[in-house]
């Protein structure tokens, strides 16, 4: 059976696709209407304000200019102009990081492939076993190029054992040096950063309850007590999830009311319809402009109700609280040391910078919290342990011959389409060549297209938008999204730290991914995405924990294997290498990770003295007043029917003062600041 | 083979090993001649002066009163009268905790001994099949009460789990429950101690070297940077370990001369003599008291030179120091936070109290430390590893047929000896029994018989002791050994919690070891130990956790075990235990640990108040002034001929004052003492 070539198959359509799809990129991105899809983050930072158009007519929607036709790639020195600095500014340090994953990537796996392909698949082919054996066990060409190919007890596994040793130490290397770039690279951003409102804040979870005493009280209290010389004053968290679920509720129905007064508009001679019932699918047929007009002001009432309730109920204080601080160095103690003689009350860490908040997870309590993450790695473990089960059922299934068997009315469609799948699974290497193609190659290739987006933007401009203000709502760039991306990037450091021994031939298949996996992502980062919030890198930790993770898995592999193929006297030298690598993970660990946790006393020190020498009246106090008001007072303030009104407690006694602007003009010693809103 | 005989036997020889030693200890203890060694606490505490004798002559030193022989276990009541508290305040907290270890044994295990006893080996016994499999496998009798004795793929199994399934449960219930204990504990402990230096004192490691600076004048700058409301001053280490080998030497020197001095006392008649060469064993005779000055005055001169070159060469400070503070609260935010951007450098934390302090090896440097704990984790890993391989051989003899085919020599030997030895190692359960009767029942009985001390302290009372003075020096009690204690006890946990599922039969030994050590060391405890230092009961998060991975162990076994009896398909129930216990540590870890590593600021703010409110003129600077300084000086302290000069930097200036208590009576802001010895 030639595997080889169905793998020819698969390179071809999976290269035939990526191509297609850079083609059609290249195509649709020089149209000036599909300009805000490919270039938003431009139309954002303010770089443009409009298409690059000349002429009028048809070419303001369509490029007629053929020459920029011709050079399909010519994106690709447009994404590597940009220096790193600039990245950094234009996109933050997030962006600029997550971009080195795949330098890593490159860094560590081209020295690792030219190493395998030149040493290690000589010694596998002249090992020739499977050329020798029974012939009724398949084996693929793929694997004559890999371990097991070589004999039993062979001598020649030494040089599998050095390699591994090798590819260790390098991967280690590159990991190490980049931890310390990554490191250095946040320490420069945070110090470079102007004021901002997280360095003098600390996010305070499980204040308990005094009776007598209400949440604030409480707060109040114990800071005053044990930060005396640096607390200012404290942000009240409320439990206003069912208020936010009431007013997305709102939105909804306002979204449903505007596209029918629209269908209205186009169509004066008909007026829209829906139905009352369940979801809009079944009841009595009803105007659709006032049905939906009726259930707004419902909600608004329902809404009022709501807001008056959180207000006035000590209940809705949540004991979660952000606590600010005089000076940097006061937030830095405060988040670092623990407050409380009951170690799961009074917790502190550093606040998340505002737009990071997660608001509606706030009020979670610290048994909750851990119950819920015993429940999710028990369920975690469970998938796992259960998706074993599915697995070996294909894999019982993984010759043509038993699949033919068990479902005989399969088999016209396995003799028509290529052996490749049915092969694939036993020879996971193949499998995972081919995985690779799909995923790494034709999937980033099509990251790029934006094939979701353009479709979306188009039906809503012809759909929705009225105004320009409107198109530029219409088209969200959104963010990279690092919970998805991350675990699936990580999965080719996996592949390619696993497979660099056992099957080198794999290598170059990652080694591509990732060129083109960073090419993309830097035209994409440059171009299109506009990250939400700016942790300064903070992931890192993760990504270097997960790569070194994958790099035992490749190690403990390579025990097992080899002491399948009664290599078994290799197992004490190897076993020297995951040891050794739990040590560097450690070291690692405690020489960088606390740049990535904690925030020195000699940088908050030196910053908070800078300060304080170039801006000797800045009043912090007001600066800091509403940097972590709720979500739900902003709503208010987008609402101009509502009238603000701000009231300042003071220490007892209660003032009320027209504005939030004037506050900043006076500063007694501690403020808590409530606010309450009078329609 | 009669394997329950055997046993028999062993239980035989060891319970009257333990009773012989029981009743030697009861006659020897009420020996007024004994009364320092098997009651050497009280004497420290005041307690007694002298033995309680009736009497003169040879009643001084023999106890003649018949009726006090009579009962040889009442030392047992007196030693379950005290209370905790009254061994927390007569031992310490470290000592009332350790004793806890034993109870949590005996709260775990009882209830699942009296669970098992009564459900699990009816079951087993019931179960059967290895009185009919092939009679050429031998098994013991006390196998047909364990789980090898249930039928493979015998329904039966679901009562081992359900039991798994409790034993968890509870252990973990009585864990968390002596957690909650032992930290309420401490925290009183804590707080109800009087003003300590270690609690305004903080350790630095890791001071960079700056050209141009000294070390002092780098830590003096940075804390009054960065601590500038807090920092009072700081104690220098100097590496003095080679003037620690050399005062160490002289002191050996000492002993000998004094040995030959008391040696020509008892018989001036003949002038004792000795060797100069290698270790007194070869060269030529010379005369010993004369030999022994010389050498000794010799190496006063190395000590006096290497004393000026440590005061005088800025090298020989090392980049740590004791940096104390005016408040806990100072203290606290210094040890819990992080000072420098570079995590690995200025890393702070909580000084111990100065006894326990381990100079020499306080100045190695971070990198250092991480290669040596590399370094040491594999060389367990592979001592572990290797350690397999005896192991694997002596199983291999396991059978005396075996034994005797190897090594046909050894016939006679494995003829005239009982077959206990050779059958112990492969039926582990038994050979763990013979080995809890051994370590756990004679053993525990020989430590309260103390024979090591006592032989010492006759042999030091006949040959050296002169004064009153020397016999109390004669007589150190020593402390319990935790490092080696605490290990050697987690191994009863480990071995009840694999056996509790699988060999029920053997946890009542188990119990047995327990009660009788806690009878032990609580009069060991009360009558002997005298602990040379208090960390409070620190050590009891690495006791919980240790339980904890036993506990897992067992799980793990018991699922490796059910597999092989082809009751796989309970590996998926089985796991949940694993993930759950971990998650149980995870919960503990967060919950408790912080009381046993942190110092919460609320405690430090509230003590600190209540001392300023109760001593409003304390002289906190004078009394952390020589809190830790180093026992070069000490020594020097002691050596009266040595005149003591101290100087104290105040900033740049220098004054000499004559002597320390005047300078606590001006306090200027910030202190570096130095202390300058003149011959």
């Amino acid at each position: 059976m030639a595997t080889v070539e169905d793998l020819g198959v698969s390179a071809f359509i999976n290269i035939l696709s990526a191509f297609a799809f850079l083609v059609l990129f290249a195509v649709l991105r020089i149209q000036p209407i599909n300009d805000r899809i490919y270039f938003p983050k431009w139309y954002i930072t303010g770089g443009r304000k409009s298409p690059v158009v000349c002429g009028c007519g048809v070419s303001r929607f369509v490029n007629l200019n053929l020459s920029t036709y011709l050079t399909f790639l010519n994106w690709i020195p447009g994404a590597l102009r940009m220096s790193e600095s600039e990245i950094i500014h234009h996109a933050g340090l997030d962006s600029a990081v997550y971009l080195r994953i795949y330098i890593i990537g490159l860094k560590i796996f081209v020295p690792i492939t030219v190493l395998a392909l030149l040493i290690l698949i000589p010694v596998n082919v002249s090992g020739g076993t499977l050329l020798n054996i029974n012939r009724n066990i398949m084996f693929s060409d793929i694997d004559k190029l890999s371990i097991s190919n070589v004999s039993n007890g062979s001598q020649r596994f030494w040089i599998h054992i050095l390699m591994a040793y090798l590819f260790t130490l390098w991967t280690l290397y590159v990991l190490y040096k980049e931890y310390d770039n990554v490191a250095f690279m946040r320490l420069h951003f945070l110090a470079s950063q102007h004021r901002r409102v997280d360095q003098f804040t600390v996010v305070v979870r499980n204040v308990p309850h005094v009776s007598g005493h209400s949440i604030s009280e409480s707060i109040e209290q114990f800071f005053q007590r044990n930060h005396p010389d640096h607390y200012i004053g404290h942000q009240a968290v409320y439990n206003a999830n069912r208020f936010a679920r009431l007013v997305r509720q709102k939105e909804r129905l306002q979204n449903w009311l505007d596209y029918n007064q629209l269908k209205y508009e186009r169509h004066p001679d008909k007026r829209p319809t829906t139905k009352g019932g369940f979801l809009g699918l079944c009841g009595e047929k009803v105007d659709a402009i006032n049905y939906y007009r009726e259930k707004i002001s419902e909600l608004d009432e329902k809404i009022s109700y709501e807001r008056q309730r959180i207000l006035k109920d000590p209940k809705a204080i949540m004991p979660v609280a952000f606590v600010t601080f005089d000076s940097r160095w006061g937030a830095a103690v405060c988040a670092q040391t623990q407050q409380s003689k009951n170690p799961t009350q009074w917790l502190t860490k550093w606040a998340p910078e505002p737009r990071d908040v997660y608001w509606e997870n706030l009020p979670i309590p610290f048994v909750s919290l851990s119950i819920r993450r015993l429940l999710i790695s028990i369920l975690v473990f469970l998938l796992v342990f259960f998706y074993m089960i599915p697995i070996a059922f294909v894999q019982s299934l993984a010759n043509l011959e038993g699949l033919e068997r068990v479902a005989p009315f399969l088999r016209p469609v396995i003799e028509t389409i290529p052996a490749t799948i049915g092969v694939a699974i036993p020879m996971k290497a193949t499998f995972f060549m081919t995985y690779i193609m799909l995923d790494g190659w034709a999937g980033i290739a099509s990251e790029i297209l934006r094939l979701k987006p353009l479709v979306i933007y188009h039906l809503k401009n012809m759909f929705i938008v009225k105004t320009e203000r409107d198109r530029e709502k219409a088209m969200d760039p959104g963010s990279i999204d690092f919970p998805e991306n991350l675990p699936s990037l990580q999965l080719y450091f996996l592949l390619g730290l696993v497979y660099a021994v056992v099957t080198p031939v794999l290598l170059p298949f990652i080694l591509v991914f990732f060129a083109l996996a960073f090419l993309v992502y830097r035209h994409q980062i440059i171009n299109v995405y506009n990250q939400e919030y700016e942790s300064a890198g903070a992931f890192w930790p993760f990504v270097h924990g997960r790569i070194v993770v994958s790099l035992l898995i490749a190690q403990l592999t390579l025990i097992g294997l080899l002491s399948t193929k009664k290599a078994a006297n290799s197992t004490p030298l190897l076993t020297v290498l995951p040891v050794f690598t739990i040590w560097f993970h450690r070291y690692c660990k405690s020489r960088f990770e606390p740049a990535f946790r904690k925030y020195p006393l000699e940088e908050a020190m030196e910053r908070d003295i800078m300060e304080r020498e170039s801006e000797p009246n800045l009043n912090l106090k007001a600066y800091l007043a509403d940097a972590y008001l709720h979500p739900i007072f902003h709503s208010f303030d987008d609402d101009e029917e509502e009238k603000v009104e701000v009231r300042v407690d003071k220490g007892q006694s209660h003032l009320s003062s027209p504005s939030r602007s004037e506050m900043s003009t006076e500063s007694p010693p501690h403020y808590v600041y409530h606010y309450e809103f009078e329609p």
